[in-house]
């Protein structure tokens, strides 16, 4: 039976609507990125699963798509993209002056367990600082974070920055005496902080050498009076940023890959979700790649930005205006008689020419259909073509005017009708 | 040891000189698109390996990144869109008004042999008018290919849209008697016909019940006198697209689906490649989905088109103005006395907030590196913060045109100087 084909679980079609919605998010995403002088690259799609497991260890595999290629090698579909700029920093950072400030928009894949806001494909925006050690860099990346969600229409009531250090942690760790090989056990603990039960929590702690009411006190004590979060803080209050900063101790990350910094962009207004997250990771280049390279950078998935956008007014309309201008035509060219019809396809050639989005019936079709269409896929301008060619009527559907014209007068009489007055 | 890991082969990496240049090719693909009035749509990069099965026959897999996913489902990496956009438009036909003018921009995988020109991985435009019967559709996504190529900065002299007929085909073979299940072969047969040697072919023409003189014959007796073709023709003339068409008929385009006309945007310049390709395929909407769905598609990689670019000094100097407009920026802020780097980064975002890429140096540097850094960056204007703040120093890079402020002018002040006179 034909008809049965249905896309994989966790994997979407985006049909135009969506895609457009898609688009906006990327535009805005690459926008931002662009302000803040941040250059595009992208890398491969497929990737050899060691790679992966270099970084995150053998477990990574339970969630990779991975499969051993017709050229026996063992590969898997990426899963985020940190890996491959690592592989490619390293590979090529003499050719380019540090710091190098990349940003990347393409899509993962993990095979994960559905739920909300968790697909098994996913679009993120990736954006990282190589080459710099200084909270500096941080703050560049924090602020533009924040710009992002400005750009999205979010505002101070809507997400927070939630600030926090490893090192803070790491130096807690030492002094609670957690063994050093603990560390990433101890850290995951604390990562899981607001989801666990306190019994649960203190129950893991303990064996660690440490507990619950001392996690606890550290954290409320709040940022170490030196250190980098003091310098991105300082930093950040200059640009006028302060209102959106919040140091949070209990904010480690989950990754074990971090080293100094990090930080969430996290949805204070509705759902209590992070939107976005990243740190300092000054190890990972050299793991990767061999060179010793400083690194800073965070990631923003598609999924839950998206979700928030919807569920947020201000930021919602901004992304159907970006929908409207997306999907829109500017000129619907209306054949009201069909031995015109050469004459029409010259005129929307010329329109097109001069970079309008024109659509026209590409069959004979009744005047008032033709009409119907130019207001449904949202053209501010008809152009009527019929028996008294070579005159023509320009008529501005959104303002109710309207104008005839020799043909050899179009272009100047067509932007007249366009933006009037 | 670190530093060994290696891009698959046929996958590529995008540093920024290369994604610019990529996204340039997406713009160009986009713009024209959206001019002619499609909107995007995209589908899943992994789909089940039936659908494409259902296309191709089994024959397909030999080239497919085809595995088993954790949840046993045989899946594959898509090597095409279209089996994609006929389930899509099957499944949703009802909720869009016909005819669909969909365009899609996105990578496929192809396990296949090395060659130029062919990767195993590739980005693919593919734009399809569903749902009209009549060649006015067909003519309508020629036109689109021939102004993509405009846009490109080719000509005439560079490229050539060689359109042919698969009905005239079948009726030939009806004809000379070619049995209906050979139908396919013998078109194989005619789309070898320029690398194939005349000996070999007639070798595999005559038991089809034909000859190469007879093939040939038709060939030089060119387009029917009636037929889609001289519908295409007449009406692309009408848009003074005439002097890009050459009637072809060795053209028949390898795949088994196509039903009607068919077409190739072909290299002539240089090395006599196929840039792009399509036609009418009626039936393939129905096998896929089950619903009756006349339709015409072509499809261009960026491999080709992007090595053609390369090759054409008018093309390639739009490119290259594309990938400077891309990677480069606006502003770059001169932090001359490191007390002041706070208003410096205050200003900075004040640049960024009215739309101007920005950088500047994260951490203290000699004023003249930092010229030497905006020069190395593109930027047009400099602005200088040092001691004298809040009075600061504008300066166009390009006009080599100075001036000096006090920070509350600065808005005007820098208009002025980005665009003087």
């Amino acid at each position: 039976m034909a008809g049965n084909f249905q896309t994989l679980p966790g994997f979407r079609d985006f049909y135009p609507e969506v895609c457009a919605a898609r688009n906006y998010v990327f535009e805005t995403w690459r926008a931002v990125a662009q302000r803040y002088g941040f250059v595009e690259y992208e890398g491969p799609v497929l990737e050899g699963t060691d790679l992966y497991k270099k970084k995150s260890g053998d477990e990574i595999t339970k969630q990779l798509f991975c499969f051993t290629d017709k050229g026996d090698r063992d590969v898997s579909m990426r899963p985020e993209l940190t890996p491959t700029l690592a592989r490619m920093a390293a590979a090529k950072q003499r050719d380019y002056k540090k710091p190098l400030k990349w940003f990347s928009i393409g899509q993962f894949f993990r095979y994960e367990k559905q739920q909300r806001g968790r697909l098994r494909e996913f679009y993120q925006f990736n954006c990282d600082l190589l080459g710099e050690p200084s909270p500096a860099a941080d703050a560049e990346l924090i602020a533009l974070s924040i710009d992002l969600m400005r750009d999205f229409g979010f505002t101070a009531d809507d997400f927070q920055i939630r600030l926090s250090d490893r090192n803070a942690w790491t130096t807690f760790a030492e002094g609670a005496g957690v063994p050093a090989e603990k560390l990433t056990d101890f850290l995951q603990v604390i990562d899981k902080l607001e989801r666990e039960s306190p019994e649960k929590t203190d129950e893991k702690l303990q064996p660690l050498g440490t507990s619950l009411t001392a996690v606890r006190e550290f954290i409320q004590a709040g940022a170490p009076a030196s250190g980098p979060l003091t310098e991105i803080i300082a930093d950040l209050e200059a640009r006028g940023m302060g209102e959106f900063l919040k140091v949070d101790l209990s904010i480690v990350r989950g990754l074990a890959y971090y080293t100094g910094a990090v930080f969430e962009v996290f949805d204070i207004g509705k759902g209590m979700r992070a939107v976005a997250g990243g740190g300092r990771y000054d190890n990972l280049v050299d793991l990767i790649g061999g060179v010793d390279m400083p690194a800073v950078g965070f990631a923003m998935g598609d999924v839950v930005v998206t979700d928030l956008i919807r569920e947020t007014p201000a930021a919602n309309s901004r992304l159907e205006e970006g929908i409207a201008r997306e999907t829109g035509i500017d000129v619907y060219l209306v054949v009201a008689d069909e031995a015109k019809r050469p004459d029409a396809l010259a005129l929307t050639q010329r329109l097109r020419r001069n970079g309008y989005r024109t659509a026209y019936a590409l069959t004979a079709a009744k005047v008032g259909k033709q009409f119907q269409a130019a207001e449904q896929q949202g053209a501010q301008i008809a152009v009527v073509i019929g028996q008294e060619f070579p005159i023509v009527t320009i008529k501005n559907l959104a303002l109710r005017l309207e104008t005839t014209c020799q043909v050899e007068d179009f272009d100047a009489e067509f932007t007249r009708l366009l933006l009037p007055g």
